[in-house]
């Protein structure tokens, strides 16, 4: 396709765009977007489907600006084309409460896709998100209907390259042969400390050839236009490897001082603007302009992918009336709604059960439910045969050629890629039709923690399966015994932790983490086997805290989680036999669940003129928010048979009696003790 | 150099005894040491060099298992090659309070150089051990003087490979050519879920040459014991690449089940157990059995290492007499002692001088201290503008070919690689003679977080400059503005987290993360300049937290850190004029170091009687602990400029105004409130 002068203005427009809204922000990258502008241009005017009158389509191409810093070529490109993004919105950047934050988030802006901006991260969203639509597309096309055939694009900078989870997730994308993934690398030899040869002297295309993948490479990527099309053709046409471009590309093109470093962080001067305008034409005296010709031809595109897209209702119209069950499908996942009466599979319990480890019960759970929840899909980091996670008969998703297993398949072998893991689950959480889930230890959880914050932050239904969740995993010792973990997620911003005692409180877990359509869940779970309690109910449990058991006139309240609260109950006994103190019991299995219920509820459970004690067998930290004394492990665990170390650590009866009694006799000269849910204000959360 | 049977029988020595130890635990990894016990003989009985009776000599090769899991292969060598380690031990494999813990523990046993088992890690330590060995060598060797030439080798299996940790790691290995690591790559096709097809196809050795390593592979690792000879002198002949071996394996090898996944993480049954011992021509009746002619060969590799050591002290010994300065450097870097009177230039402020960002504040001690204290060696993720990192005249640390510094250099461009930074600086530390430091952005020490854990509990005295603090980071945004981070690793034991509020805090953060031998810091710093406080001193400051302003009959303590802590200052003020209440302020730089204080010196800070209120622009997690009330930020920032930010979420006088008053008035009606230093009983820590 011939490219013409217009072209040329549109992509300087997006260079001058990126110059003044950085200028205006005093803040921000202007280098990436002027240096990336050209293949953006190409790729949205020539390539993109999508329909900026509805940013949902299902079967739009995914665009994921991987280096997020580079954001205002993102905002630029939103705006020419349509987007509900306007010149204000632009002005706006990198202003409190604007939709034009400093790197992309996805709930604040349509037409971004994922959150991004920590390096490394929207590459691995971008291999989830291409994981989800092979998956969709196996599962849902019929012979003459493609309903979803989209590609995933992703531009990326060096940042992204050097970070280890890119490196797990595109390792994992060659393996699983992600025809569908087109990638763009900015060369531009530059990093925030300068020169890429101070440390990133790799070859590139070489290691990405080694994981699977198809590259190109576009010397001129400054002009050569046609070249960035024919490199993006040729990638299409790989159906079975994803596709790396190499991109050389002049960082902050146009600038007095394009091709260094400074023009990567911090906005350009007056000067260097005005001679930049001149040059490409622009009146040097106007900010924020947009010539009339440039709306006209990206709208042009826009009114195409608008045109493709009635296209596609109509096809998808057709399939609804020959495949009706199909199609009923595909529209009410991307409600986020499960289907109806999926949760009478959750399985419920009585202490007559037999006692269980808590990772069982989730198999146990996955394997009940996996039938009713068709967008149920996860994996593993190479543990599952601890962590649990794969049902009976379930078909491995795997490229069809390996014979391993087909896309259809809804079972994922991540390998030992905790982090590629996490941003892979929310790439597929954003793509709209999947559920996804994953598994590793919950000390391994911290790997992951970048991504795990990401899905916070951008409100992704993930699930952790969390195994082997204490020093109660016994053997392999303090490298694997979690301490700081669940304070580290339980401080976490809208995640949810929870830490279940038995199988009606992980049958809760799993209800509210299912249902709970915009946070993300991370479940702990015990190698260790557990009794089933008396008093425990799914909804009760799903609560966040509940009195598992009530006393009148008690002396204490002890509160516990997961493999601790079957402990206190023994405590209870032993407190009564040989102290003669009443002792209630609080089970804990969520924080952040609890603390969204009413005042009084809390209170009711946590009530005034009771000292009360907590018992986890891991960092204290947190504890203090709900009760008097704390009895946990600020220390590391120890290597041992997990009964040995709970009584080197005195997690007994025993062990608890003894600092029961202390906080009941500590306490006694306190008239009317507060309960710690009183508090003098609200939080800011 | 020809195999006898007694190497056969050397090597089937350390199979069984991983198979008696793994059996008599019921627990642990026999497949890994069964399948490299060849490799391991080979490396330790003809080339490692090491002294058992003197496991820290400066110059011995550092060996590494990064696939931990294994230890029992390493636990063999310990013992057969004659450390502190009997067979009683080996009996007490994974038993509590053992010196065998399930994953190698460095600070337990000896012998062990890092510890290892999270995945990824160990061979990451390794390039640390090994840009500590290039750089201690261009310090400190002379003609005719190689004091320092030792290599690191390190094994490691498919999952330290996916990891993304070693990616970062191994990349920047290769960019700093550093010819005397050397990695063998267990090879055995088998990972916990099975064949390494299921997710792990890439081609390896293919990415190691991209990323500048030599390669070798060998096809035989369980027979070909001159073909593993060969391929290791292949390597060490390469001077300017690391080297990777591949190995092919058989894991279990000698077991019924050898070469599948049934080997990898359960005990042999007893009948394979039999057949193994017959088949390898030991007495099936017999545990833990070593033939006297196994420990002659080993005890021979050992007696040439002791002597090698001896001729290394003669060396030595001349070195000091020539270069008495050098040599009395290098024996007191291997203490841990820093040189007297380094501290003389921490620098000293009063509330004259100006507002400086505490970054800032830590790039001129870097400044102060680098001449004095020559084992300082550190960088950045490729953030050294923002981070601060880098004293002025630094040179790099890079291979002389790149012309863009010397293996002398003491600043490393780590590249965007922070989990491998953390990683390597662990190895470094382990080295001796260095002591490391690195920086980013605080957010992004979550990114290192499994590396951070390891310091932790390996007692490395690392040292991380976490910059871009808190929300004050302003216009990056929610992306990259820390909540949880605090909480996290000060939830994390024996790690040291400050956050100074002025120059003499900074110096006094400074002052005790460098002498603290056995604990890492991270000391988070402000981009937003701070006041030089009225009341702070380094003594004050270096005790974790001290009363900064103090007034009689004080209404409510206010408690804060860093950036705060000037607000805290102003909201007196405003209490005082507007509420006529009387406020003291406590600035808290570091709870670790506070908790380590006498009870009544903390009692002295936090007193009976008086409400408190902590500041801090995160999350409250952890400040229940010292405070009745909590003013924070339970919730994700915001993208703005850095004083709207603060704004928006009332970190001004005003906001904490409003929140001390309403403290006062929640607190007023209980007599004698207690603080809450006062506890019911002593925490295990
Ligand atoms: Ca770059
Ligand atoms: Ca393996």
């Amino acid at each position: 396709m011939a490219y013409t002068e217009t072209d040329k203005l549109a992509i300087n427009t997006i260079r001058t765009l990126a110059v003044d809204a950085t200028f205006h922000a005093n803040s921000g990258h202007p280098g990436a977007p002027m240096g990336m502008a050209p293949v953006a241009h190409v790729l949205f005017n020539k390539f993109m489907k999508f329909n900026p009158k509805n940013p949902k389509w299902l079967n739009r191409d995914r665009f994921v600006l991987s280096n997020g810093h580079g954001c205002m070529l993102q905002y630029a490109l939103l705006h020419l084309y349509g987007y509900e993004l306007s010149i204000d919105d632009l002005k706006a950047f990198r202003s409190v409460d604007s939709i034009t934050p400093g790197h992309p988030e996805a709930h604040d802006t349509p037409g971004i896709e994922v959150t991004t901006g920590p390096l490394g991260q929207g590459v691995s969203n971008a291999v989830g998100l291409a994981i989800a639509q092979a998956h969709t597309a196996a599962v849902f096309n019929k012979p003459g209907y493609d309903v979803v055939d989209n590609y995933t694009y992703t531009f990326l900078g060096d940042g992204c390259l050097m970070e280890g989870v890119s490196s797990e997730a595109c390792s994992l994308a060659g393996h699983l042969q992600l025809g569908n993934l087109i990638a763009v690398w900015d060369d531009n030899h530059i990093t925030i400390d300068g020169d890429t040869n101070q440390a990133f002297t790799e070859d590139v295309l070489k290691r990405y050839e080694a994981y699977g993948w198809h590259t190109e490479t576009v010397e001129d990527g400054d002009d050569d236009l046609a070249g960035i099309e024919a490199a993006i053709k040729k990638c299409q046409a790989v159906k079975n490897k994803p596709s790396l471009i190499k991109l050389r590309t002049t960082i902050g093109f146009g600038s007095k001082q394009q091709g260094t470093h400074g023009v990567h962080g911090s906005p350009l001067k007056a000067d260097d603007i005005k001679q930049l305008k001149q040059k490409f034409g622009f009146n040097p005296e106007q900010s924020f302009a947009v010539p009339q010709e440039v709306y006209e031809l990206c709208h042009k595109a826009s009114a195409e992918g608008a045109a493709k897209e009635a296209e596609w209702n109509e096809l998808f119209a057709k399939y609804a009336e020959e495949y009706k069950s199909e199609a009923a499908d595909l529209v009410r996942r991307q409600t986020g709604d499960l289907p109806e009466g999926w949760e009478k599979n959750l399985p419920v319990y009585t202490p007559a059960d037999d006692a269980v480890a808590s990772r069982k019960l989730s198999e146990i759970v996955i394997n009940k439910v996996f039938d009713a929840i068709p967008e149920l899909i996860g994996g593993s980091a190479d543990l599952t045969g601890s962590n649990l996670t794969r049902w009976k008969g379930a078909i491995d998703f795997q490229p069809p050629a390996t014979g391993l297993g087909t896309y259809a398949g809804r079972y994922i072998r991540f390998g030992v890629r905790e982090h590629g893991m996490g941003a892979i689950l929310n790439g597929m959480a954003a793509y709209g039709t999947i559920l996804p889930y994953g598994g590793t230890f919950l000390n391994f959880v911290s790997y992951a923690a970048g991504a795990v914050r990401l899905s916070a932050l951008s409100q992704h239904r993930v699930i952790w399966v969390a195994t082997h969740d204490s020093i109660g995993l016994g053997e392999d010792g303090p490298t694997h015994q979690p301490i700081e973990t669940l304070a580290h997620f339980r401080a976490l911003p809208n995640c949810m932790v929870w830490r279940p005692a038995d199988g009606n409180e992980n049958s809760a877990a799993y209800y509210v983490a299912l249902t709970s359509k915009h946070t993300p869940s991370i479940i702990a779970l015990s190698r260790q086997n557990l009794p089933q309690l008396e008093g425990s109910t799914l909804d009760k449990a799903a609560k966040g805290g509940y009195v598992l058991h009530e006393q009148e006139k008690a002396d204490i309240t002890l509160v516990s989680t997961g493999s601790e609260v079957c402990i206190c109950i023994d405590a209870v006994k032993e407190l009564a036999e040989k102290h003669n103190l009443k002792a209630r019991v609080v089970s804990m299995p969520c924080f952040e669940v609890f603390d969204a219920q009413p005042k009084d509820y809390r209170l009711s459970v946590f009530p005034d003129g009771i000292p009360s004690l907590s018992v986890e067998v891991m960092s204290t930290m947190g504890w203090e928010k709900y009760t008097h004394e704390q009895f946990g492990l600020n220390r590391f665990g120890a290597s041992g048979a997990y009964k040995d170390v709970y009584k080197k650590f005195e997690f007994t009866p025993e062990g608890i009696t003894k600092r029961a009694v202390a906080t009941v006799n500590f306490w006694k000269d306190v008239p009317n003790i507060r309960s710690p849910i009183n508090r003098a204000f609200e939080q800011l959360i």
